[in-house]
This record gives structure tokens, C-alpha cells and sequence, in this order.
């Protein structure tokens, strides 16, 4: 990616200032590997400006360790700028908060609720709401809801959403959209996923 | 990215444990954003298996400190197990290796040179050949050579090569290809990049 080289002429009457600071909203999809990857290549990006980074994973297993979340919590450690929730049914927060096992269709209903509070409430410059297509694709979260509270956050908040199946509601209102394709992937050849790539 | 649930059974005389620790060479191509950020992602998992993580970029300058290069960076010190070189003509490490300037065709075939000494030398188990395309696309760097140094590469080193226009050899060769496809971009509307998001 090289420094923004536009070819349009804005039309939204702000300055070159209030242009370059305004809260985005991208989404990362598709079939393709590579959207969480980039999603939090992304929010290395603005750990490095200083900016509090929140990554709430909505399905990943609380138990499975990635290498995405050893670096980042490492990094946050550096400056404790980095919150990183995994929010799936097996995770502690999720179990304490409904005093034992708990559905993935509630799990992702309250994951929601935690983040939808924490927009309102300013908490992370930049969010990454990790496989967030897939309860918003199910129907356990109101994609209108998620729609009406993302286009109406406060101050300056960039978001990041990865997952397949993109509601387009979100689409809509997002200022950037990379599907990712599959064009070859191992697992068509039978090869399993190996530890340092694909986690 | 789920842990690797296969749909076919290989057919490789490999057990599962040759299996997962094969070499895969990856390419994060296409026109949309979040190649890099996919590569440099990736390059957390490897790090955090306390693997040689080497990345190179190609074209981008030196001058230009990226929050990907601060961020593993900073992962590097906490362990040493990361180099970051930037290959571009501006860089220190081209402009001491020819005693001052350089043009960007002689950076590019210096840089494949420098890399592919150190992929005979098994120098990391995790490279990241960023923007890496455009040499070969443009002529300057031979595809054939690249693809035979790659196709014969000893021991287990992974390879991410990223940038638009991969050149077919290297896409036969990679065992996983993912196509950046730009749906929605802000550059579109006349939004310039952002510090934080785009580098």
C-alpha cells in the first residue's frame, strides 16, 4: 500500500486535516485466508501510533492460543495500549458473566453488548471485531442495530470487521471493502494447518 | 481461519507430522488492501512460535517507518528472532553495498540476490518477501530464477511474497493464493491514507 494517492477530488467539504482523521470502518471478507492476518497487521499499525487497540475475537475458542494474541498482548504489555478479548462460548469473561456455560448464541449476544458499551463509551481508538460476519450472518445480532450503532459512534473510532458472508448493511456503510479469494489453498490437497502460519 | 479441517484425503506417502511441518510458500496478491497487513500477521504466528521471522520489503522506502516495521521490531528485541530490512533505493544497507545511489532495478536485483544468499543458507524459518511482484513483473529480478530458488529451498522455510501481478510460476508454484479484491476503497471518494491504517 503506498501513501494515499487519490484520483478524485473530495466533495464533502472537509478540511485535508478533518479528512485524514476520520473514524473508518473497514471490512475484511470473503472465502480467502488472510482476513484476521490483515485485520490485526492493521492494528499493529495503530499500536505503533500510540492508539488504545481493543481485538474482540466473537468465535474463536478462548482456548486456543494464537500467535496473534501473544504478540499483541505482548505488545500491549510494552505500552498497555492493547485490550484482546476472545469472546467465544469457552472463555472466562463469557462464563462469569452468565455464572457457567453459556451458549454460543448468548455468548455472541453478550459479546455484542460488551463492545456496543464500550463504543458508546469511547474505549479504543481502533476495534477489531474479529468474525463478526458470522453472528450478524445468523441472526443472533441485529445487523440493523450494528449498522445504526457504527454509523453513529463517537469521536474517533476506527473499526475493523473480518469474516465470510458480510451482511450488506455493514458493506454499506463501510469506507473500505477487500474481499479476500481463495484461489489455492492447501487444504484442498489434504494438507492440514501448520502451527506459525495459520495460528 | 479455523484450525485446518481438510475435505481430502492427500495422497503424499507423508505422515501428518511431515505433513505440518512442510514449507508452504503463500502469495497475498490482487489490487485491494490488507496484503502486507495479511503477510505481516502471519509473521506474529511464526514469531510467536519463537521461529527467524526475516522480513524484506522491496519497494518501499526506507525513510518511511511503518507501524508493522516498529511493531517487529519491537517483537525482535524482545527475543531476537526478527530482521527487518527495507530494500528500497533509499535504504542504508543498498546505498552501502553500492556506494551511493543506486537505481530501483539495481536495489530490486541486489535485494533477490541478498535473499536468495540467504535462502541458501536456511538464514529464517519464516520469510516475507513484501511487495516482492513488482521486480518480477517489471523484468528486473528473472521469475524462473525465483521460482527454481524457491522450488529447491532446503529445510523448512516458509515464504510470504506479496504485491499485485504475481507472475503465474510463482502462483503454479504457491501452495496457498489469496486474491486482495477491492470491493470499496476510501482513495475512491478522494480519502487520503491514514496514519494508524495504512501504514
Amino acid at each position: 500500500m503506498t501513501r494515499g494517492r487519490t484520483t478524485v477530488d473530495p466533495d464533502d467539504g472537509l478540511t485535508t486535516k478533518e479528512r485524514r482523521n476520520r473514524p473508518l470502518l473497514l471490512v475484511y471478507t470473503g472465502d480467502g485466508k488472510g482476513k484476521t492476518s490483515a485485520a490485526v497487521g492493521t492494528a499493529l499499525r495503530s499500536w505503533a501510533q500510540g492508539w488504545s487497540v481493543g481485538v474482540y475475537q466473537f468465535v474463536k475458542s478462548a482456548s486456543w492460543t494464537t500467535g496473534e494474541y501473544q504478540a499483541l498482548t505482548r505488545l500491549g504489555e510494552l505500552d498497555g495500549n492493547v485490550t484482546f478479548e476472545r469472546m467465544g462460548t469457552g472463555c472466562t469473561w463469557m462464563r462469569s458473566a452468565h455464572g457457567g456455560e453459556v451458549s454460543a448464541e448468548d455468548a455472541a449476544k453478550a459479546a455484542w453488548a460488551h463492545v456496543r458499551q464500550g463504543i458508546a463509551e469511547e474505549r479504543h481508538r481502533f476495534w477489531l471485531l474479529d468474525e463478526f460476519t458470522y453472528p450478524m450472518a445468523w441472526g443472533w445480532v441485529d445487523v440493523d442495530e450494528v449498522a445504526a450503532t457504527l454509523r453513529d459512534r463517537p469521536g474517533i473510532q476506527h473499526v475493523v470487521i473480518t469474516g465470510r458472508r458480510c451482511p450488506q448493511p455493514i458493506l454499506d456503510l463501510a469506507d473500505l471493502v477487500t474481499e479476500m479469494t481463495k484461489v489455492k489453498h492447501p487444504f484442498d490437497k489434504g494438507q492440514k494447518g501448520q502451527a506459525g502460519i495459520e495460528w
